[in-house]
C-alpha cells in the first residue's frame, strides 16, 4: 500500500486531525521490571484519552532499527523512510530557512573537541553557547576553488553547511566517527559525480581545524564533524497526497525543516515553551485540517540520561491536553518519532507508544498510556507509516476501495 | 510470501476446512466504552469455539482502508487485494451466471433517483422492487453502433451490464458520484484502448435516462449509475494454488460470483436462510475439502444502521454452530470480509474479528469471540490474506519449507 494507492482514495472532509509528537517518547525502566519514563509519569489526561483510543507500538523503520529524527518523522508522517530519504544536512538548512538551490549540497556539522592526537573527546564540544558558535561559524565560511561554503550555526554546537558551485554530488560518507575516542574520518565519494565534492570537503575541514585552533587555542570547539550530505529532495507533499492543509508547530529548526519539506505550513511560535506551542495551535485552529505539534525536550532529557526530567516533560504535556481537548479535534494521535530511553542516553530501536483517538475508533478500553499498555493494544506492533492512513480513515477522509 | 511460494508447499491431505464469513462482521459500540454488535450478541457456541482457537483481527487490505466485498473476499481467500483486482461489474455478471466472454466488458449498475436538475437524490432509487427493476432492465437493453448492451437486474436497484462488441476496453472511470447530492459523472477513458467504450457508455446512459423518464415520468428509478468496469480476470484458482476441492455456499449473486472466479464450485441452496446454507453444507460434506459459507444479513443490518438486527443475526449463526461441529471439521475459520458497524451505516476500515480453530492450533484460551477479545489474541492484527496459509497449515496441507 503505497502513497499513490492512498492518494486515489482521498476524499474531502471538514474534519481535523492533531498529531502530538513527543520526540524520543519511548523509554526503558531504570531497572528490570521497573517502569519506563512514560509509565512513571502521572498522566491523568493521556490515560483518559487512551481509554477512548486504539493503542499500539509504532516501529519507525523496521524491527531493531534505531533512527534519527528525519526517518523517524517521515515514518509517522506516512512516508516509507527507506524509500524516501532526506539527508540531515538538508533538514538543518531548510529548518533555518536557508536558501537551498537544486544543485547545492547541504551537510549537518558539529563543533567538537579533539585532543592533541586528533582524537574526538567530545562530539558536541561541551554544547558551546550559541553566540560563541555563531562567531566561529563566521570564520569558517569560505570559498575553495569554484565552490562557496556557507556555514550557519543552528544552535550550540550544531551547524548547517551549504556547498554551492558547479558539479557537486552528495554521495559522500560522513566524517563523524559517531562516538568519542576515535579520530574524525576522511570524507569519501560514493560515486564519481561526488569526487570533486569529497576533495573540497576534506580541504574545508582541514582549513576549519586550523582556523579554530588559531582563533583561541584552548577553547573546546577545535574541530568540526560533517555528516548527512544531501540535495533538496523531491517528496510528495501533504496537500498532494493526503489532501490536507497541514500546519507544523515546532520550535526546533530540524523539525520545522522536515515539516516544510513535506508541504506543511510552519507556524510561528511566540516563545519556546510547549505551552506556547499550544497557544499557536489554538490561534490557528480554524485555518488547517492537520496539525503536527512537536515536543523536543523529551528527547533531550533522554539523551542526557535524565529520567526524572523526561518524566516531568511528559507530565507537562499531559497538563496541556485539556487545551487540546477543548478544541474538539476529530482525530488525535499521540506518539513519538522514536524512543530515547534515559538509560541508553540516546535514540533506540524500541517501538514507540502510540494512541489513535477519534469518534469512530474502536477503543481498546485500556485506560493507560504507556509502553506495556500500548503493547496490549489492538493496533499491535505496526509500522509507523500506517498511522497516517488510520488517522485519515478515522477522520472520514478515505473513500471505499473497490477494483 | 506470494501464492506461488505457497503453491510449491501444498501437499495432499484428507482434512476439511470450513470458512464461515459473516459479511461486515466487525462493528463498533453505540456509545464510547460500550459493546460492539458481536460483543453484545449472546454466542455461547462461538465463545466455546474461541476458547479452543487462535484469535486475531484481520486487516482486509491495509490499515485505514475500507473495502467493498470484492477485495474483502479476495483477502480472506488468500489473495493480495491490491495485486488481484476484480471489477464489481464482473462479480455481478458472474454471480448471475451471465455468459461473460474474454472481450466483453462488465459493469455494475444502480437505478437511482435524480431531481429536476439532474442531482442524485437517492443512489438506490428507494431500493425499487425486483420485479419493477426487471421490467425496466428490458427497456434498457440496446445496441449502439457495433456494441450490444445487455442489462440484467441482480436484485432491487442493482444491475449487471455487459458490453459485447469489437475493440472494447475496461479502463473507465465511474459515473457514480458515490454520494447523494451530486450529479452523475461522465465516464472517462483511462487509456486510448477504452476511448470508444467510454463514448458508447455515455451514450447508453443518456439513452437510459430518456427511456426511464418516458416510461413512467414520476417513478423513483429515473436514472442509472455505472461503476466497476472490468473484463473477466485471470485468477489462480483454489484447486490450482491450494490443492483444494472448494465449495461455496452463498445466496447472494455477488458472493457466488467471486467464489466462482477463484475456482470454487458454487452449490445450490434450497431457500434463502442461513439454516438452509447449513443444510447445503451437511448434504455436500463428503464431496469437498474446503467450504466457504457466506452470511449476508450481518452486512445488510449494519448498512441499515440496525444494531439490534445485526446482533440477532450473529446469534442466529451461533445457534447453528452445533450442526457444523457435528461434522467434525479439521479446521474452522470464523471471520468477515470487512467491518460494517451499524453506527456508520456502511463498510468501514476496522479490522475484523477472526478465529482459527483446529486440533493443532495453539489456542489463546480466551473464551470469547468479540473485537476486543480478538485484539488480545495471539494472531494480533494481521493481513486477511494470511488466514488461508494458517488454515492450510492447521489442516496439515503444507509441507516444510527448505531452500
Amino acid at each position: 500500500m503505497d502513497l499513490k494507492f492512498l492518494q486515489e482514495l482521498i476524499m474531502p472532509a471538514e474534519t481535523k486531525i492533531v498529531m502530538i509528537i513527543m520526540d524520543g517518547l519511548g523509554g526503558l525502566p531504570l531497572e528490570p521490571g521497573g517502569k519506563t519514563e512514560l509509565e512513571t509519569a502521572v498522566t491523568p489526561n493521556l490515560d483518559a484519552l487512551a481509554a477512548l483510543s486504539a493503542l499500539g507500538l509504532t516501529v519507525p523503520v523496521g524491527p531493531g532499527i534505531t533512527v534519527e529524527s528525519g526517518p523517524g518523522h517521515l515514518g509517522i508522517f506516512g512516508y516509507d523512510p527507506i524509500l524516501y530519504r532526506i539527508g540531515r544536512g538538508v533538514l538543518e538548512a531548510v529548518g533555518l530557512d536557508l536558501d537551498l538551490g537544486p544543485n547545492d549540497v547541504a551537510a549537518r556539522g558539529n563543533y567538537c573537541s579533539v585532543d592533541a592526537a586528533g582524537v574526538v573527546m567530545d562530539r558536541r564540544a561541551g554544547r558551546i553557547p550559541t553566540d560563541v558558535s555563531k562567531e566561529l561559524s563566521k570564520l569558517l565560511a569560505t570559498r575553495i576553488e569554484d565552490v562557496e561554503f556557507l556555514v550557519e550555526t543552528v544552535k550550540e554546537h550544531r551547524l548547517a553547511i551549504i556547498m554551492r558551485g558547479p558539479s557537486l554530488g552528495s554521495a559522500l560518507t560522513s566524517s563523524d566517527p559517531q562516538k568519542n575516542g576515535l579520530p574524525p574520518l576522511l570524507v569519501r565519494a560514493l560515486n564519481p559525480d561526488s569526487e570533486k565534492t569529497a576533495r573540497l570537503v576534506n580541504q574545508f575541514v582541514e582549513r576549519a581545524r586550523k582556523v579554530l585552533v588559531a582563533h583561541t587555542p584552548k577553547q573546546l570547539a577545535n574541530m568540526i564533524l560533517l555528516r548527512g550530505f544531501d540535495k533538496y529532495p523531491d517528496l510528495p507533499t501533504f496537500p498532494q497526497v493526503f489532501g490536507l492543509r497541514a500546519a507544523a508547530i515546532a520550535v526546533n529548526p530540524t523539525y520545522r525543516g522536515i515539516a516544510k519539506l513535506v508541504g506543511m505550513q510552519v507556524l510561528p511560535v511566540d516563545g519556546g515553551l510547549v505551552t506556547d506551542e499550544f497557544t499557536t495551535l489554538e490561534k490557528n485552529w480554524n485555518e488547517f485540517d492537520f496539525f503536527y505539534l512537536h515536543v523536543k525536550n523529551t528527547d533531550l532529557a533522554g539523551e542526557d540520561g535524565d529520567f526524572a526530567r523526561k518524566v516531568s516533560i511528559i507530565e507537562e504535556v499531559d497538563g496541556l491536553m485539556p487545551r487540546l481537548m477543548a478544541l474538539k479535534p476529530d482525530v488525535i494521535i499521540v506518539s513519538g518519532d522514536h524512543s530515547t530511553p534515559a538509560v541508553l542516553k540516546g535514540h533506540s530501536w524500541h517501538p514507540v507508544p502510540t494512541l489513535v483517538y477519534g469518534k469512530y475508533v474502536r477503543a481498546d478500553g485500556i485506560a493507560e498510556f504507556g509502553e506495556r499498555a500500548c503493547g496490549r493494544g489492538s493496533l499491535g506492533a505496526l509500522p509507523a507509516k500506517h498511522i497516517m492512513p488510520l488517522a485519515l480513515a478515522n477522520a472520514q477522509r478515505l473513500a471505499k476501495y473497490s477494483a
